[in-house]
């Protein structure tokens, strides 16, 4: 399907191909800017941000009037319309009327997924919340794909912050979609989800293994080899099944230990620690240990061809003493960013060929699993999720991902919410969810629950005496009925 | 006289052939905007906004952009040279230096009047406190227009809060001038002012009548015919004074009955409750009943062809559920708003021809009675005037409005100002404004007060004893010194 | 060298030859502007402001737009990437990886000369707290020169708030350069500072005297001549060495009187009391006396061919009644804002010719005296130097300038730091300042300090008993190490 009339609202809206594309565009633009002058000439790009941002903006600002096109600008949106209690949906339906196309940044998780549907005109999402900025993520891959020539087969160690920031996630996965490795090296206490591991195995065929860090333990200032006996720092590595990458990973007794891939095709990409995500307790965990890039790191020898990647801004993860190095890529990176979104716009606004504009097309979030949206609920346990803010526009709307016993994913902010009940609609009785599976209930017959309360109130009655599964329900379920995909 | 160097201050700047002008161009921008960019090439827009605005501000920016023209903004005007005590004056004296027109919002009622005496370039008004919004007005015409194909003998139910709001106001005078006929249906407490309907009277040659509000009772959830005996709610009707409009009103016992008139010429246009207008007072007023546009509403037989308008954004006032309705316009109307003002700043920068730029008119505005200004008073009395804020540069300047005894209405905010005295400057005398239409002085031999008091420190003394206009005055003439107009 | 690919951090980084480049580019694009439209297609400004502006943030982005070019801002900087804790210099050299130029405003005193050495391209200073706002230097000097037809020979009264803002530092350091004459006409208290002067005489080949008043001692309201025994108000006349200038001075007993020169060739510069930069003091200060502008004063017959200048905005030491005197120049100098940065763009841009676009200057500030810049110290004794905010990239440098003991100027902030101490490196031994002179020591063979405590810290020990130039040292110098420059 061609790009044009369409919304990027995650990553994941882009197919492997889809992306190639985008990015050999991008190469020429990046060589030749002037050349694509003039293209989006009577086109103008509205950039509506509910959250502060200079780079981001800015930079879809110099990619559009680039191609010649004009810009309207609201830097600081939720100081004017949304305070006389508009809603988001009104509010672009108004815009996408000015404008060809939508850059929406947004605290609500999943607000450029409700945008995209009722805009009108393609909206790019320039970050919601802790969620996606499925941009950034192109720049990063762009990044290293030029710099490497390719993605499959390269080994990325993504460092630093891996708990807050979908963000980071959001490149694991397009890595892992890429045949990319993929090591975790955190920060303490900031380890990447559990979540995260099991869909990157479940969804990107990949194989996750917790694996000693070998070269990689430099990155925290100690020896690039741990002398023997010492307590071993474990990273945990993704590969993709395919079986030429294991052959990186040398066994040695009870634990693997990375080996750097052949030169050149590592990369480092830290991330600053998210102290705005992590509320009062983030301070004092950051007292822990962090993976840091000094000069000192690059003087090992299996870094020599290494690339150094950095989303931007960085505070003291990354050292300034390491910026003349030819191996730091973080500002061509940041640079990128013009032509990446400039070949972003280009084929979403359809200007490859003259004519009329592309018809749009009203947005649906890819899913492999059946979608779940009723009124009874349950509602997405994310508060910062749009759902919970403009439910007449985005109503809670989920995937339901099986794995042993169904999970909801919310199709708006990707966060998990696990019923503990399910109902039958036609005969208004609740099971726990347990017994979903041996039941196999058709889904357009089942109503999820998250507590008997809710079942209660919604007019169902507990559906008989409780089975075996109730009881493994109890004990291998978390109590706490969400978890941050 | 063409439109080239002009500005737009208020609706009544432009006469009914310019805005048909205006509507014919509009037409052909709104089939095709491309075939008009690069008319503004090497041309400059500035928007001010002293208040914060995002869509009349971006439908500005978008205009000017898809003729090709650039845009240079201050989207927070207050925050910056005003700090520095700057006047209005000066600032649009420097920026009408960097562009080739400005769009201006500011919280003073009249305050586009002043920065089009000093701009230099045409200035745009884009709201002015409660007082005008002529572009607004404009696109309300402009939609109807396209919809209904004419504005002669259409009818347009106002409904909502037309109390606050001189938009709605002038909405109703601008469709008084082309013949249509304008319901008024307010909510509770909101009702359209005393002076609005005179001044409609008086010059608009309009007929205004308090009639049952027949179909239109449907609007406040009640049954569209309401039961014998129930307490008939008002509206009121105002009719050009020709007399094919005057037989949708059938005469039914002791009042009028409204009867929708030929299908497809009824539209509905509804506002919000403006809150911030309101004061503290305000929210417990619209606890009373309120016209709202629901989906049951548009099942009434009689309002099959009618069209829904509102000028968004809206609160609660107009269901979403109504959203997808063909009748709905709303979103359209917002959408016009960029053709209608690439028509208009087409004609202001005189892009039709090339040439030079047109030569800047200075910014008189049209008033039918005489006008009246003078530095012994008095202060037009609302204080938001501009008129009150930059004197130096605004002087205040009356109309002289004769109706029985002479009312004081502000060519800058149209607020009516009502003098009790008149004082003769050759003698120094002054008398009580009741004996003003039996002494028939000469305006210029005229000078107005509000009291004795400000009389006497003028330097004037009372002349004569009371005469029999006296007497009158005291009785029939409102207290307070001041009218909304 | 050409100025394609430099940056404008001070009004001293143009040569005299190349500021009338600028201006005879100027001339033209006043005269056509139109014509330069198209010749920076494809290249985009970026204007980041960390302090609120509107005229000049608007006036660069008209030029910039008037050219042709595409503009990307951020009108408030210090809310985005500033909060995250983003350096400035990471910022700038993000930004310059999105335009082809960058126009900053910032609180820091030499914060453009900083991020002129990171941005990649050239960065113009657009003001730098009390520091240097060159372009308005340069429309200052293009009005006079496009009024008066040249600079040379032109008398130019400086009047107002001499103390504060170096923006009237620099344009008596240029009028020098140009060979004007200078009267220095400052409000009470508001003396222009000694070190100015030195420095006028020193570096600028000029020659300062203190004068009576004479005619101008209207400009504080008085008579143009003062009777006779009244205390005389001094002005200071700074004119250039070359002996035709000297004329203008009348020697009358003890003291020079002020003849206004040939008719047409006087200007009077005032500027608004920069209450701002006054901290709390200040409204008591203005109590004063201060030069003002009058409809009266311009009536003195000796001023029947001046030129009235102001940079905008005033408060109430240009009286509105002036405005429309043909005299009055303001409105035309904020107007040649855009002409004038249209010429400078085109040139620092280099668009004369097509081809790629220049390669980028690194920024090095000009200075006479050998430049020093030491690990060990001293620190610049402005707090708001860019230096004490941002040392790790903007390591305090600066000129040594010789003036019997050595000062530091600052080449950041231009502000003179005075060392108490000098260390020799070889031997760790530290002298009074007062003896440098006489013993002549290398450079690169000396440290500064400000006191003992800083030599002993450093490591140093005193070099022996005190001499003969310590006691010259206590009491000439002053006792605060700093002096504003």
């Amino acid at each position: 399907m061609s790009l044009a009339g369409r919304s990027v609202v995650s990553i994941d809206d882009l197919s492997k191909e889809e992306i190639e594309t985008i990015f050999r565009l991008a190469d020429e633009m990046a060589e030749c800017p002037r050349r694509f002058w003039g293209r989006a000439t009577a086109k103008v790009l509205a950039t509506l941000f509910y959250e502060p941002s200079t780079r981001t903006r800015l930079s879809f600002e110099s990619a559009m009037q680039r191609l010649g096109g004009g810009t309207i600008t609201q830097a600081d949106m939720s100081a004017s319309s949304a305070a006389k209690g508009e809603t988001l949906a009104d509010a672009v339906r108004v815009i996408g009327k000015y404008a060809d196309a939508i850059v929406l940044r947004h605290p609500w998780e999943g607000a450029p997924h409700l945008a995209a549907r009722y805009a009108g005109v393609p909206v790019v999402n320039a970050g919601d919340g802790g969620h996606e900025h499925p941009t950034q993520t192109l720049c990063d891959l762009y990044t290293l794909r030029r710099k490497h020539g390719r993605l499959q087969g390269l080994s990325v160690a993504l460092c630093g912050d891996l708990e807050n920031g979908r963000t980071i996630h959001s490149l694991a996965f397009a890595l892992a979609r890429f045949g990319a490795g993929v090591y975790f090296v955190p920060g303490d206490g900031k380890d990447v989800p559990n979540y995260v591991l099991r869909r990157l195995e479940r969804e990107y065929d990949t194989r996750v293994q917790r694996v000693g860090m070998g070269i990689l333990t430099a990155l925290f200032g100690a020896p690039a080899v741990a002398p023997e006996g010492a307590p071993e720092v474990n990273a945990i590595y993704m590969t993709p099944t395919a079986p030429n990458q294991l052959a990186l990973l040398q066994e040695d007794g009870t634990r693997m230990e990375i080996r750097v891939p052949d030169s050149g095709s590592l990369a480092l990409y830290i991330t600053r620690y998210q102290r705005e995500r992590d509320g009062q307790a983030g301070a004092a965990r950051r007292a822990g240990r962090y993976p840091v890039v000094t000069r000192e790191l690059l003087k090992v020898p299996d870094f020599e061809h290494v690339s150094i990647l950095h989303p931007l801004p960085r505070v003291d993860e990354l050292s300034p003493e390491v910026d003349q190095d030819e191996r730091s890529l973080y500002f061509e990176q940041a640079g990128y960013g013009v032509p990446v979104r400039m070949a972003l716009l280009h084929l979403l606004l359809g200007l490859e060929e003259p004519g009329p504009p592309p018809t749009w097309k009203p947005y649906e979030r890819p899913h492999r699993s059946p979608s779940y949206s009723r009124p009874e609920g349950p509602l997405c346990q994310n508060e910062k999720c749009a759902t919970r803010h403009e439910p007449q526009n985005a109503p809670p709307t989920f995937e339901v991902v099986e794995e042993r016993e169904p999970v909801l994913r919310c199709l708006y902010c990707d966060q998990e919410t696990i019923p503990t009940l399910y109902g039958r609609i036609k005969d208004k009785l609740y099971y726990p969810i347990a017994s979903f599976r041996r039941n196999r209930p058709r889904l357009d017959n089942v109503v999820f629950f998250l507590s008997p309360a809710e079942a209660f109130n919604r007019g169902y009655a507990p559906g008989g005496p409780p089975r075996r599964g109730t009881k493994r329900h109890n004990s291998s379920r978390p109590s706490k009925g969400t978890v941050r995909a």
